[in-house]
């Protein structure tokens, strides 16, 4: 497919993964400007500083009057309410897009409201860093990642062929999955890791009550699990609650995992237990492998 | 202090972590010879390319006859058995330590084995890596890492600083516990991350039962879970089972907590949430820190 070429691109909301974003945009040579809207100025001069933005706005519907791709890059529990306020200023051949972790909830509402206004369909870029706030942008961030993009079934496909070739000219690689499975296929592969490392990380800090300094006995696992847990947890608050439903199964479903392997240890079971560590090797190949 | 020096070491089992710590004893010039003891020739004879020990035997009598320090480095499991077979044959001046990653269970019965001959004490060495065999052998694999002795309430003050001496000779910095806080701290910050990370990779396999091909969209978060998986499950299998109680004990902790983060999500408890991803960042720099 040829390059996607774009006159005027919005990013709203240009913190680390905007900013990274725009970074992509601009090298990749998608369009002949991006415009940045934030409320913070900080932010902005520092997106323009990294040229990853041309110009700037904290005004919505000025930002994203004349963008023939506007990007939604800010939390995901605040994108709704941003659109709310724009939606009848997009233009009308605009495609409308977000790169927020969590899916259903968002997109279906989203999908309701521009209906008539844009031709919106989700993104997720399975990407990003423990950092935030522009000054932590990577040039980069995206190439290389993969993303699912999540169109409904009203989705035209003129809006996923769209979409795709944006995101394969940035460098990702494209999936395309409906909403639902999206945020199963998440919760098991990314919430459920990250609500497992929280967890852990505060079960240390209860165990430290009792007087011992627990992290100078820590070896590598614990370490990992703590940058896990390093995540900010605003994002992940968001995460956690809009996709509260299949995150709650997850953890249904892995603490009864967990509870099998502790009936094994306490069965005494030494074939079980063995069994239950050994089957894991499949897993650790094919990870080594990609 | 000054540096210890042995006329003869044997080590008993020089798989991946016996031959480091042979590695590291030639290298400090710690003492005058190494025997490496196996049962596994190609391990004996790489572990005397690699300079790790001066002459192998696969008799434990004949290798252990003349040492001064013996040290056990073979599967957990396994060393009692086999220092019932060398107990009458150990130098009565001899110290004789393992590497074991748990204590109470192993350090109280060898303790009562040796009572008479020759002057044991646990160690656990926190270091590794996910690969086993001489061939993955690591020079510097003590070094800057912490050792943990475990010392009972009988043994002498001789034992222990001799003990130490040593570890601190090899780079090690040394900790002395009793084998069952030892046990209690390692399920908190070892075990039950390794427990974790296993069920949490098992539950991936269940999940692509489905017919998914999850891992392609896993992040970064996953990947640090498939290589704490990825340790040696015999080995893993040993540890649990040798800490059964302890192990049981912080899973069920685990649970709780898990359940409690549930229950916030449940009730879409925005506050509480937070609160509780957040309370770990103390963790995050106090590991940040060291």
């Amino acid at each position: 497919m040829s390059r996607p070429f774009y006159e005027q691109i919005a990013i709203i909301g240009v913190g680390m993964m905007g900013t990274s974003l725009g970074m992509s945009i601009k090298k990749k040579g998608l369009c002949k400007k991006v415009i940045g809207i934030d409320r913070n100025f900080d932010n902005l001069k520092t997106a323009r500083r990294l040229s990853a933005i041309d110009s700037y706005t904290d005004c919505l519907k000025d930002g994203i009057a004349d963008a023939v791709l506007v990007i939604f890059a800010t939390p995901i529990l605040s994108m709704f309410e941003i659109a709310k306020r724009i939606v009848y200023a997009v233009r009308k051949d605009a495609i409308i897009t977000d790169i927020g972790s969590t899916k259903a909830e968002l997109v279906y509402r989203m999908t309701e409201l521009f209906h008539e206004h844009g031709n919106y369909i989700g993104s997720h870029p399975i990407t990003g860093t423990e950092k935030s706030g522009a000054i932590n942008a990577i040039d980069g961030l995206y190439v290389g990642r993969r993303c699912i993009v999540t169109p409904v079934d009203t989705t035209d496909r003129f809006t996923i062929e769209a979409i795709t070739r944006f995101w394969e000219a940035i460098g990702s690689e494209v999936s395309v999955m409906n909403p639902d499975t999206h945020d199963k296929v998440m919760a098991t592969v990314s919430h459920l890791p990250h609500v497992v490392a929280y967890a852990l990380i505060s079960g240390i800090m209860e165990g430290e009550k009792s007087g011992h300094d627990l992290l100078r006995y820590a070896g590598g696992g614990l370490k990992d699990f703590t940058r896990i847990a390093g995540s900010d947890p605003l994002m992940w608050r968001d995460i956690l609650m809009s996709n509260a439903k299949e995150v709650l199964g997850s953890m249904e479903r892995f603490s009864k995992t967990l509870e099998r392997l502790a009936a094994l240890i306490r069965d005494k079971d030494m074939k079980g237990v063995y069994e239950f560590l050994d089957q894991v090797k499949d897993v650790r190949r094919r990870f080594t492998d990609t």
